[in-house]
Order: C-alpha cells, then structure tokens, then sequence
C-alpha cells in the first residue's frame, strides 16, 4: 500500500534500522518506548490488523512469532521476559494500520492493559 | 501434561465453561479479569511460552488468532478494539507454564505494559 509507513518500510523506501529480519517480518525499535526495550515486530505481507487474520497468514505468524523470540535474545530479554501485543482497534491505541507485534521488557511489567 | 492445568482443560478432565473453541484452540474467561472483557485463548497443544514457537506451529498460531477474532466479536468488542498479549517470562508475571493469549478489553487500555 503506497501510503502505508510499514509497507514503505517493508520495501526499503523508508529507510529503518533493523533489529532482525527473516523472510516474513522485520523487527524494528519503537520510536516512542514505553520500556527499557521496545520493538516492534512487523510482517512484510499488508495485513490491517490481527482481526483480519486468517488461515492463509498461518506461515507469516511463524515466521513473526520466531523473529520475536530472535529479538528477545538479541535484546536481552530472553531470560528475564517480555510481553508481546497485538493493538486491536481504538480502545488499545492502535495508530498504525498495518499488523505489528510489540514486544515490551527490560523492566518488571504491569497487567496487560 | 498431567500436572499441566491448561492441558488438563483442553482434554476435558478440568471441566471449564468455554466461550469458543476450534480444532486448534479453546477460549476461557479469566478468573480474574483486569479489564471489563478478559478471556484466554489457549491452543490445545502443550507449549511452554512464546519462545518456544517454531515453523511447526504455524497452523496452530493460525487457529489462535482467528479464534481470539471471534472471541472479540462474541465479547462484543470487536468494534471498540482489544489487546492479544502472550506474557513470557518473570518481568511479564507469567504464571502458568502453557501457552496462552490474553485477550483484553471493554474499556480504554492504558499501555502495553
């Protein structure tokens, strides 16, 4: 989608710095972090968010779910925790309109929400 | 696992009123909400946590999250939005060693954590 941030991030038009990176996703550092470590972990593939997931994104969320865990490790979390969210709609704050998965530590965290 | 609670429920040995299920998934509400909606989504299969999903688990993690979509609709917060958070670890307070995703909402949600 031409005017979407990740997918312009995705294609290299928007240069980023990238934490990891496999076939399906890309993981990048929040710009605004709300811990000691705050990545976001971001699926190449458009998809607006998790409510449009399906059984066809079944390979991406593999693919997602073990970049996150890689960036645990390279954060430094892997031992200590992490929490990772999808932001679904208005009441969680969701801005951005493409799937993206936070990953959250570095700090003792509090409830979900 | 026999001294795993979450298995305990998906075999039906732990009777649990369940909100929806498929062949991958159960949801549950948690008994002890933090939010207005608050349910679990736990896939059938014994996982520890997030870290330890691999490409094997990709038809499950697609069952996951399109159960946790139809749990949202069901919560009736489908519209307003909601969190899906896995907690992983100590600092994520995770306490119950099977993989589990929480599903958070029914009011304005404070920060991932």
């Amino acid at each position: 989608m031409a005017d979407c941030l990740f997918c312009n991030m995705a294609s290299g038009d928007i240069p980023v710095e990238r934490v990891a990176e496999n076939d399906h996703a890309f993981a990048i550092r929040d710009i605004n972090p709300r811990a000691p470590v705050h990545a976001l972990v971001i699926p190449r593939e458009h998809i607006a968010d998790a409510r449009e997931i399906d059984a066809g994104h079944a390979d991406m969320l593999a693919g997602l779910f073990t970049l996150a865990s890689q960036v645990g490790r390279a954060e430094g979390v892997h031992e200590s925790g992490y929490r990772l969210s999808f932001n679904v709609g208005d009441d969680a704050g969701m801005t951005i309109h493409h799937l993206h998965l936070h990953l959250v530590g570095g700090r003792r965290l509090g409830h979900e929400g």
